[in-house]
């Protein structure tokens, strides 16, 4: 599923979109207090992927991560982040799992939309995101894919979940900079239909096609 | 694609496959150090999008984060961990983004083939896996379900790569406990096909079917 960007979602919505009070300046603010936490937790995860320190100096470390994890629930929401809108009709979604902005997990994945239709994004696939052996795992293409697809279904409009999803896997992706293209290939009533490339610097390395479906009650 | 378990390589990988001189029970040791630090990093990424503590808090937590990251670095491998083996042929992807024993980014998921061929996996998927408003981000769905197919298709003995993969989304999935079952449906030539499902406890919400490569010098 893909929210609708600056517009606040329709009524099917209202139990699970939050609305907040918080003006969108607030919003910002927030984001920029919280975006650094999120990429300094990143570069945690890389580096404890990739670190050969001493056994000793491991568990020192895994000692102080717990302390900091207790710092911060000290006060926290219940539950997922979700997504949440305002009454001038910011939407934010800190948690997902691809762009979320306090989300470490995601790369993260700022999706650009341009005036013709293409819908792009370029990031930077570290230790992280590996499968093969220096490789890109086939799965978080999928995942990459899948959302940016979505966010393209969803055109900036409407509420759109993902039908069916189909990736032909090219070649191996290696890890690097890779970049995403989706386009809205076409429309039969509540269906909208799109296509979309991931891509290394030497080319295209998974191609998809996606069904996304305007559910009966936002058509 | 899926490295083979509890086999060596064959020779078509020896370039990027890399044997190391560890014993097996060297590298269990290594993983009992390495992976409760990943386990507390997996808990700071949660904490990290759902703390609702001060700004200044979230900025001094920021300054620790970061020191962490400094020690951590102060010895590592170059790039990413790829996977390993040694003579008793044991193999190791320790930054895999699905199973990867050092990786938060990983659920982590624990693959178990049972003898009949069925293979399935049970995990928790908590708030950094969020797309709609609780629920688990499509494309995550998409990532554990190829890994899951990739170990099916594997059959423990082979080396495979994704050539295709489609999924149909039955229903969004609530995030919490999730269940994957996977199983090999039939085999042409160097084609293998498998068949998935990713389910929540009321049932199937995604239905997945792949068709996996033998490359011809594994063949």
């Amino acid at each position: 599923m893909s929210a609708p960007a600056g517009e606040a979602p329709s009524s099917g919505y209202a139990s699970i979109f939050v609305e907040e009070d918080l003006s969108t300046a607030e919003v910002d603010r927030l984001e920029a207090v919280h975006r650094p936490l999120a990429d300094s937790v990143r570069e945690l995860v890389d580096a404890t992927i990739r670190t050969t320190v001493d056994d000793e100096e491991v568990a020192a470390v895994r000692a102080e991560v717990d302390a900091l994890v207790a710092r911060l629930r000290a006060r926290q929401i219940e539950g997922a982040a979700g997504v949440r809108y305002n009454a001038e009709g910011r939407t934010w979604s800190w948690g997902n799992a691809v762009v979320g902005e306090r989300n470490a997990l995601a790369p993260p994945l700022d999706v650009v939309r341009d005036p013709d239709g293409l819908v792009h994004a370029d990031t930077l696939l570290g230790a992280a995101y590996e499968g093969p052996p220096g490789m890109v795992h086939g799965g978080v293409g999928a995942l990459l894919l899948d959302h940016v697809m979505g966010v393209t279904a969803s055109a900036r409009k409407r509420v759109t979940f993902t039908g069916t999803l189909t990736m032909r896997y090219v070649r191996s992706t290696p890890l690097g900079p890779v970049r995403l293209e989706s386009r809205i290939d076409r429309e039969e009533g509540r269906k909208v239909f799109v296509v979309a490339t991931l891509a290394d610097p030497d080319g295209v390395t998974v191609e998809a096609e996606g069904v996304f479906i305007v559910p009966r009650w936002a058509a």
